[in-house]
Protein backbone atom coordinates (compact mmCIF):
# COMPACT_ATOMS: atom_id res chain seq x y z
CA UNK A 1 0.00 0.00 0.00
CA UNK A 2 1.38 3.46 -0.88
CA UNK A 3 0.51 6.28 1.88
CA UNK A 4 0.36 9.72 1.61
CA UNK A 5 2.28 10.73 4.63
CA UNK A 6 5.39 12.63 3.96
CA UNK A 7 7.94 10.97 5.90
CA UNK A 8 8.60 7.05 4.94
CA UNK A 9 12.37 6.68 6.39
CA UNK A 10 13.29 3.15 6.36
CA UNK A 11 15.53 1.47 9.45
CA UNK A 12 16.34 -1.61 11.17
CA UNK A 13 14.25 -2.36 14.84
CA UNK A 14 16.92 -2.41 17.34
CA UNK A 15 14.59 -2.58 20.41
CA UNK A 16 11.05 -3.02 21.11
CA UNK A 17 10.11 -2.71 24.83
CA UNK A 18 6.42 -3.80 25.37
CA UNK A 19 4.01 -2.22 27.92
CA UNK A 20 0.59 -2.74 29.14
CA UNK A 21 -1.54 -2.16 25.99
CA UNK A 22 1.72 0.23 24.35
CA UNK A 23 4.95 -0.85 22.64
CA UNK A 24 7.71 1.63 22.17
CA UNK A 25 9.69 0.26 19.12
CA UNK A 26 13.40 1.68 18.29
CA UNK A 27 14.61 1.81 14.63
CA UNK A 28 17.92 2.80 13.70
CA UNK A 29 18.10 5.06 10.77
CA UNK A 30 20.42 5.96 8.16
CA UNK A 31 23.41 8.07 9.41
CA UNK A 32 22.74 6.57 12.82
CA UNK A 33 19.87 8.12 14.01
CA UNK A 34 16.97 6.07 16.12
CA UNK A 35 13.43 6.93 15.45
CA UNK A 36 11.23 5.86 18.53
CA UNK A 37 7.76 4.90 17.89
CA UNK A 38 4.73 4.13 20.27
CA UNK A 39 2.40 1.35 18.83
CA UNK A 40 -0.22 -0.82 20.22
CA UNK A 41 0.88 -4.48 21.43
CA UNK A 42 -1.87 -5.51 18.96
CA UNK A 43 0.01 -4.03 16.23
CA UNK A 44 3.56 -5.56 16.91
CA UNK A 45 2.15 -8.79 17.07
CA UNK A 46 -0.03 -8.35 13.68
CA UNK A 47 3.44 -7.26 11.88
CA UNK A 48 5.37 -9.69 13.46
CA UNK A 49 8.14 -7.17 14.51
CA UNK A 50 11.28 -8.65 15.37
CA UNK A 51 14.70 -6.83 17.05
CA UNK A 52 16.90 -6.81 13.61
CA UNK A 53 14.17 -6.54 10.93
CA UNK A 54 14.33 -3.68 8.21
CA UNK A 55 10.73 -1.61 9.29
CA UNK A 56 9.55 2.24 7.71
CA UNK A 57 8.74 4.96 10.14
CA UNK A 58 5.87 6.81 8.52
CA UNK A 59 4.96 10.38 10.55
CA UNK A 60 2.73 13.15 8.59
CA UNK A 61 4.53 16.23 7.68
CA UNK A 62 1.35 17.75 10.48
CA UNK A 63 2.98 15.61 13.23
CA UNK A 64 6.86 17.37 13.01
CA UNK A 65 7.87 20.28 14.67
CA UNK A 66 10.87 22.46 13.91
CA UNK A 67 13.13 23.44 16.71
CA UNK A 68 16.15 25.95 16.19
CA UNK A 69 18.92 27.21 18.66
CA UNK B 1 14.57 24.27 26.48
CA UNK B 2 14.45 20.49 27.06
CA UNK B 3 11.31 18.65 25.60
CA UNK B 4 9.75 15.53 26.15
CA UNK B 5 9.14 14.35 22.57
CA UNK B 6 11.88 10.99 21.92
CA UNK B 7 12.43 12.34 18.44
CA UNK B 8 14.39 15.01 17.80
CA UNK B 9 16.61 14.60 14.78
CA UNK B 10 19.42 17.76 13.96
CA UNK B 11 19.22 18.26 10.34
CA UNK B 12 19.64 21.60 7.39
CA UNK B 13 16.81 23.50 6.21
CA UNK B 14 16.61 22.61 2.52
CA UNK B 15 13.68 24.20 1.50
CA UNK B 16 10.12 26.12 2.67
CA UNK B 17 6.83 25.87 0.62
CA UNK B 18 4.44 28.84 2.56
CA UNK B 19 1.26 28.23 2.27
CA UNK B 20 -2.07 30.74 2.80
CA UNK B 21 -1.85 30.02 6.56
CA UNK B 22 0.56 27.00 7.08
CA UNK B 23 4.41 26.06 5.33
CA UNK B 24 6.20 22.97 4.52
CA UNK B 25 9.96 22.71 5.52
CA UNK B 26 12.15 19.89 4.04
CA UNK B 27 14.79 19.02 6.68
CA UNK B 28 18.07 17.14 5.28
CA UNK B 29 18.78 14.46 8.34
CA UNK B 30 22.17 12.57 8.15
CA UNK B 31 22.57 9.89 5.64
CA UNK B 32 20.55 12.09 3.43
CA UNK B 33 17.15 11.41 4.41
CA UNK B 34 14.71 14.22 3.93
CA UNK B 35 11.90 15.02 6.44
CA UNK B 36 8.90 17.34 5.75
CA UNK B 37 7.64 19.59 8.83
CA UNK B 38 4.02 21.52 8.61
CA UNK B 39 3.94 24.34 10.60
CA UNK B 40 2.81 27.61 10.51
CA UNK B 41 3.45 30.61 8.73
CA UNK B 42 3.80 32.54 12.15
CA UNK B 43 6.18 30.38 13.16
CA UNK B 44 8.46 30.36 10.02
CA UNK B 45 8.64 33.68 10.47
CA UNK B 46 8.58 33.59 14.81
CA UNK B 47 11.87 31.24 13.89
CA UNK B 48 13.51 33.21 11.31
CA UNK B 49 13.53 30.27 9.46
CA UNK B 50 15.78 29.85 6.33
CA UNK B 51 17.40 27.72 3.60
CA UNK B 52 20.75 26.65 4.85
CA UNK B 53 19.95 26.83 8.73
CA UNK B 54 20.41 24.03 10.62
CA UNK B 55 17.63 22.82 12.65
CA UNK B 56 15.92 19.88 14.34
CA UNK B 57 12.93 17.94 13.76
CA UNK B 58 11.08 17.27 16.98
CA UNK B 59 7.93 13.87 16.66
CA UNK B 60 6.21 12.38 19.57
CA UNK B 61 6.81 8.48 19.59
CA UNK B 62 3.13 8.08 19.87
CA UNK B 63 2.87 10.56 16.35
CA UNK B 64 5.57 7.82 14.75
CA UNK B 65 3.91 4.48 12.99
CA UNK B 66 5.59 1.54 11.75
CA UNK B 67 5.32 -0.10 7.69
CA UNK B 68 6.98 -3.85 6.78
CA UNK B 69 7.26 -5.14 3.84
CA UNK C 1 3.80 -2.45 2.92
CA UNK C 2 1.34 -3.22 6.17
CA UNK C 3 1.05 -0.84 8.54
CA UNK C 4 0.83 -0.57 12.19
CA UNK C 5 -2.17 1.86 12.14
CA UNK C 6 -4.66 -0.10 14.12
CA UNK C 7 -7.92 1.84 11.66
CA UNK C 8 -7.54 1.01 8.16
CA UNK C 9 -10.72 2.04 6.87
CA UNK C 10 -11.53 1.07 2.85
CA UNK C 11 -13.53 3.28 0.99
CA UNK C 12 -14.19 5.80 -1.99
CA UNK C 13 -12.78 8.71 -2.53
CA UNK C 14 -16.04 11.22 -3.74
CA UNK C 15 -14.50 14.73 -3.18
CA UNK C 16 -10.63 16.03 -3.45
CA UNK C 17 -10.68 19.74 -1.99
CA UNK C 18 -6.99 21.68 -2.84
CA UNK C 19 -5.68 24.12 -0.77
CA UNK C 20 -2.30 26.13 -1.04
CA UNK C 21 -0.51 23.26 0.24
CA UNK C 22 -3.26 21.03 1.91
CA UNK C 23 -5.77 19.06 0.18
CA UNK C 24 -8.97 17.77 1.97
CA UNK C 25 -10.26 13.93 0.39
CA UNK C 26 -13.40 12.62 1.52
CA UNK C 27 -13.61 9.00 1.28
CA UNK C 28 -17.02 6.99 1.66
CA UNK C 29 -17.01 3.91 3.67
CA UNK C 30 -19.30 1.24 3.83
CA UNK C 31 -22.63 1.94 5.50
CA UNK C 32 -22.16 5.65 3.93
CA UNK C 33 -19.79 6.99 6.36
CA UNK C 34 -17.56 9.63 4.82
CA UNK C 35 -14.24 10.48 6.62
CA UNK C 36 -12.21 13.72 5.31
CA UNK C 37 -8.35 13.62 5.15
CA UNK C 38 -6.09 16.65 5.22
CA UNK C 39 -3.17 15.74 3.16
CA UNK C 40 -0.38 17.44 1.46
CA UNK C 41 -0.72 18.57 -1.91
CA UNK C 42 2.44 16.38 -2.78
CA UNK C 43 0.10 12.99 -1.40
CA UNK C 44 -2.63 13.91 -3.66
CA UNK C 45 0.11 14.05 -6.92
CA UNK C 46 2.18 10.96 -5.42
CA UNK C 47 -0.54 9.05 -5.23
CA UNK C 48 -2.45 10.00 -8.33
CA UNK C 49 -5.67 10.35 -6.52
CA UNK C 50 -8.87 10.55 -8.41
CA UNK C 51 -12.53 10.83 -7.57
CA UNK C 52 -14.31 7.25 -7.69
CA UNK C 53 -10.75 5.80 -6.76
CA UNK C 54 -10.19 2.62 -3.70
CA UNK C 55 -8.62 3.87 -1.31
CA UNK C 56 -7.90 3.43 2.56
CA UNK C 57 -8.22 5.89 5.58
CA UNK C 58 -5.50 4.51 7.88
CA UNK C 59 -5.84 6.42 11.74
CA UNK C 60 -3.81 5.78 14.52
CA UNK C 61 -6.23 4.59 17.73
CA UNK C 62 -3.99 6.79 19.25
CA UNK C 63 -5.99 9.74 17.38
CA UNK C 64 -9.11 8.39 18.21
CA UNK C 65 -11.67 9.86 20.55
CA UNK C 66 -14.32 8.79 21.67
CA UNK C 67 -17.36 10.98 22.50
CA UNK C 68 -20.73 9.81 23.80
CA UNK C 69 -24.51 11.75 24.56
CA UNK D 1 -21.07 20.62 22.91
CA UNK D 2 -20.04 20.99 18.76
CA UNK D 3 -17.03 19.89 17.78
CA UNK D 4 -14.88 21.03 15.38
CA UNK D 5 -13.28 17.74 14.00
CA UNK D 6 -14.20 16.59 10.91
CA UNK D 7 -14.80 12.90 11.37
CA UNK D 8 -17.55 12.24 14.27
CA UNK D 9 -18.78 8.93 13.08
CA UNK D 10 -21.37 7.19 15.33
CA UNK D 11 -20.84 3.21 16.94
CA UNK D 12 -21.47 0.81 19.46
CA UNK D 13 -18.82 0.49 21.99
CA UNK D 14 -17.75 -3.50 21.56
CA UNK D 15 -14.70 -4.11 23.46
CA UNK D 16 -12.68 -2.43 26.53
CA UNK D 17 -8.80 -3.26 27.20
CA UNK D 18 -7.50 -1.35 29.68
CA UNK D 19 -4.11 -0.88 30.41
CA UNK D 20 -1.58 1.16 33.25
CA UNK D 21 -2.59 4.12 32.00
CA UNK D 22 -4.45 4.04 28.55
CA UNK D 23 -7.28 1.79 27.26
CA UNK D 24 -8.34 0.68 23.75
CA UNK D 25 -11.81 1.19 22.88
CA UNK D 26 -13.22 -0.40 20.05
CA UNK D 27 -16.05 0.92 18.46
CA UNK D 28 -18.58 -0.61 15.77
CA UNK D 29 -19.31 1.62 13.25
CA UNK D 30 -22.28 1.53 10.25
CA UNK D 31 -21.20 -1.32 7.85
CA UNK D 32 -19.28 -3.47 10.05
CA UNK D 33 -16.09 -1.36 10.35
CA UNK D 34 -14.30 -1.62 13.66
CA UNK D 35 -12.36 1.55 14.94
CA UNK D 36 -10.43 1.65 18.18
CA UNK D 37 -9.27 4.58 20.14
CA UNK D 38 -6.75 4.80 22.55
CA UNK D 39 -7.98 6.76 25.44
CA UNK D 40 -6.87 7.73 29.29
CA UNK D 41 -8.14 5.40 31.59
CA UNK D 42 -9.19 8.27 33.43
CA UNK D 43 -11.45 8.94 30.46
CA UNK D 44 -12.84 5.37 30.32
CA UNK D 45 -14.76 5.71 34.14
CA UNK D 46 -14.87 10.03 33.60
CA UNK D 47 -17.40 8.92 30.43
CA UNK D 48 -18.69 5.73 32.29
CA UNK D 49 -17.97 3.59 29.27
CA UNK D 50 -19.48 -0.11 28.37
CA UNK D 51 -19.64 -3.00 26.00
CA UNK D 52 -22.71 -1.99 24.12
CA UNK D 53 -23.08 1.81 24.60
CA UNK D 54 -23.45 4.14 21.92
CA UNK D 55 -20.66 6.36 20.99
CA UNK D 56 -19.02 8.53 18.36
CA UNK D 57 -15.72 8.03 17.07
CA UNK D 58 -14.05 11.61 16.62
CA UNK D 59 -10.80 12.38 14.35
CA UNK D 60 -9.17 15.45 13.14
CA UNK D 61 -9.07 15.38 9.35
CA UNK D 62 -5.04 16.52 10.24
CA UNK D 63 -5.12 12.94 11.48
CA UNK D 64 -6.02 11.02 8.81
CA UNK D 65 -3.96 9.34 5.96
CA UNK D 66 -5.20 8.00 2.89
CA UNK D 67 -3.41 4.77 1.43
CA UNK D 68 -3.86 2.91 -2.24
CA UNK D 69 -2.98 -0.24 -3.76
CA UNK E 1 -21.49 15.22 23.74
CA UNK E 2 -19.10 14.47 26.72
CA UNK E 3 -15.66 13.61 24.79
CA UNK E 4 -12.39 11.85 26.07
CA UNK E 5 -10.11 14.05 25.46
CA UNK E 6 -8.33 15.18 29.02
CA UNK E 7 -7.90 18.71 28.06
CA UNK E 8 -11.07 20.70 28.06
CA UNK E 9 -10.34 24.29 28.33
CA UNK E 10 -12.95 27.57 27.91
CA UNK E 11 -11.89 30.88 26.96
CA UNK E 12 -13.23 33.01 23.85
CA UNK E 13 -12.26 33.82 20.57
CA UNK E 14 -10.38 36.45 20.06
CA UNK E 15 -9.17 36.12 16.76
CA UNK E 16 -9.88 34.01 12.87
CA UNK E 17 -7.65 33.92 10.42
CA UNK E 18 -8.90 32.37 7.41
CA UNK E 19 -6.39 30.12 5.07
CA UNK E 20 -7.24 28.54 1.50
CA UNK E 21 -8.38 25.07 3.54
CA UNK E 22 -7.73 25.68 6.96
CA UNK E 23 -8.24 28.33 9.84
CA UNK E 24 -6.33 29.71 12.49
CA UNK E 25 -8.25 30.34 16.10
CA UNK E 26 -6.95 31.77 18.70
CA UNK E 27 -8.50 31.36 21.72
CA UNK E 28 -8.32 33.40 24.96
CA UNK E 29 -8.24 31.33 28.37
CA UNK E 30 -8.45 31.94 32.10
CA UNK E 31 -5.25 33.52 33.17
CA UNK E 32 -4.68 35.67 29.91
CA UNK E 33 -3.00 32.33 27.87
CA UNK E 34 -3.93 32.10 24.27
CA UNK E 35 -4.34 28.95 22.02
CA UNK E 36 -4.48 28.58 18.62
CA UNK E 37 -5.96 25.93 17.27
CA UNK E 38 -5.65 24.84 12.99
CA UNK E 39 -9.01 23.18 11.64
CA UNK E 40 -10.69 23.50 8.70
CA UNK E 41 -12.56 26.49 7.34
CA UNK E 42 -15.78 23.83 7.03
CA UNK E 43 -15.19 23.27 10.78
CA UNK E 44 -15.34 27.11 11.09
CA UNK E 45 -18.65 27.63 9.11
CA UNK E 46 -20.44 24.33 10.33
CA UNK E 47 -19.67 26.02 14.18
CA UNK E 48 -20.46 29.66 13.36
CA UNK E 49 -17.65 30.73 15.26
CA UNK E 50 -17.13 34.14 15.63
CA UNK E 51 -14.79 36.56 17.73
CA UNK E 52 -16.11 37.23 21.13
CA UNK E 53 -18.02 33.58 21.03
CA UNK E 54 -17.10 31.50 24.33
CA UNK E 55 -15.43 28.17 22.93
CA UNK E 56 -13.50 25.21 24.09
CA UNK E 57 -10.01 24.28 23.61
CA UNK E 58 -10.05 20.42 23.50
CA UNK E 59 -6.54 18.43 23.37
CA UNK E 60 -5.91 14.61 23.98
CA UNK E 61 -3.14 13.84 26.61
CA UNK E 62 -1.31 11.96 23.90
CA UNK E 63 -0.55 15.40 21.99
CA UNK E 64 0.81 17.48 24.64
CA UNK E 65 4.93 17.64 25.64
CA UNK E 66 6.12 18.58 28.47
CA UNK E 67 9.27 21.49 27.94
CA UNK E 68 11.15 22.31 30.82
CA UNK E 69 14.45 24.43 30.80
CA UNK F 1 15.97 25.34 21.69
CA UNK F 2 12.68 27.79 19.85
CA UNK F 3 9.86 25.75 18.92
CA UNK F 4 7.34 25.68 16.25
CA UNK F 5 4.34 24.79 18.32
CA UNK F 6 2.08 27.72 18.18
CA UNK F 7 0.78 26.79 21.95
CA UNK F 8 3.77 27.02 24.77
CA UNK F 9 2.31 27.49 27.71
CA UNK F 10 4.21 27.79 31.01
CA UNK F 11 2.91 26.07 34.73
CA UNK F 12 3.67 23.76 37.55
CA UNK F 13 4.08 20.27 37.51
CA UNK F 14 0.94 19.10 39.82
CA UNK F 15 1.35 15.00 39.49
CA UNK F 16 3.24 12.30 37.82
CA UNK F 17 1.39 9.07 37.02
CA UNK F 18 3.58 6.37 35.96
CA UNK F 19 2.24 3.80 33.35
CA UNK F 20 4.21 0.42 32.00
CA UNK F 21 5.66 2.34 29.35
CA UNK F 22 3.79 5.94 29.52
CA UNK F 23 3.41 8.54 32.26
CA UNK F 24 0.75 10.96 32.23
CA UNK F 25 1.77 14.51 33.78
CA UNK F 26 -0.78 17.14 35.28
CA UNK F 27 0.75 20.84 35.02
CA UNK F 28 -1.37 23.49 36.27
CA UNK F 29 -1.41 26.81 34.29
CA UNK F 30 -1.69 30.07 34.78
CA UNK F 31 -6.07 30.69 35.95
CA UNK F 32 -5.52 27.63 37.66
CA UNK F 33 -6.46 25.87 34.60
CA UNK F 34 -4.99 21.75 34.33
CA UNK F 35 -3.96 20.60 31.57
CA UNK F 36 -2.88 16.39 30.88
CA UNK F 37 0.26 15.43 29.13
CA UNK F 38 1.09 11.78 28.06
CA UNK F 39 5.01 10.94 27.76
CA UNK F 40 7.29 8.13 27.53
CA UNK F 41 8.55 7.24 31.22
CA UNK F 42 12.25 7.78 29.38
CA UNK F 43 11.44 11.80 28.85
CA UNK F 44 10.14 11.61 32.35
CA UNK F 45 13.28 10.63 33.33
CA UNK F 46 15.39 12.29 30.86
CA UNK F 47 13.80 15.47 32.20
CA UNK F 48 13.88 14.73 36.06
CA UNK F 49 10.04 15.88 36.33
CA UNK F 50 9.28 16.46 39.67
CA UNK F 51 5.99 17.51 41.68
CA UNK F 52 6.46 21.06 41.87
CA UNK F 53 8.73 21.88 39.30
CA UNK F 54 8.30 24.53 36.60
CA UNK F 55 7.30 23.32 33.27
CA UNK F 56 6.18 24.15 29.66
CA UNK F 57 2.81 22.54 27.87
CA UNK F 58 3.91 22.48 24.04
CA UNK F 59 0.57 21.68 21.79
CA UNK F 60 0.89 21.87 18.16
CA UNK F 61 -1.99 24.09 16.98
CA UNK F 62 -3.13 21.34 14.31
CA UNK F 63 -3.52 19.32 17.56
CA UNK F 64 -5.84 21.99 19.14
CA UNK F 65 -9.89 21.10 18.45
CA UNK F 66 -12.61 23.84 19.29
CA UNK F 67 -16.06 22.96 21.16
CA UNK F 68 -19.14 25.18 21.27
CA UNK F 69 -22.02 24.39 23.09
Amino acid sequence: MKISARNQIAGKIVAIQPGATTSHISLELPGGVVMMASITNEAVADLGLKIGQQATALVKASDVMIGVE
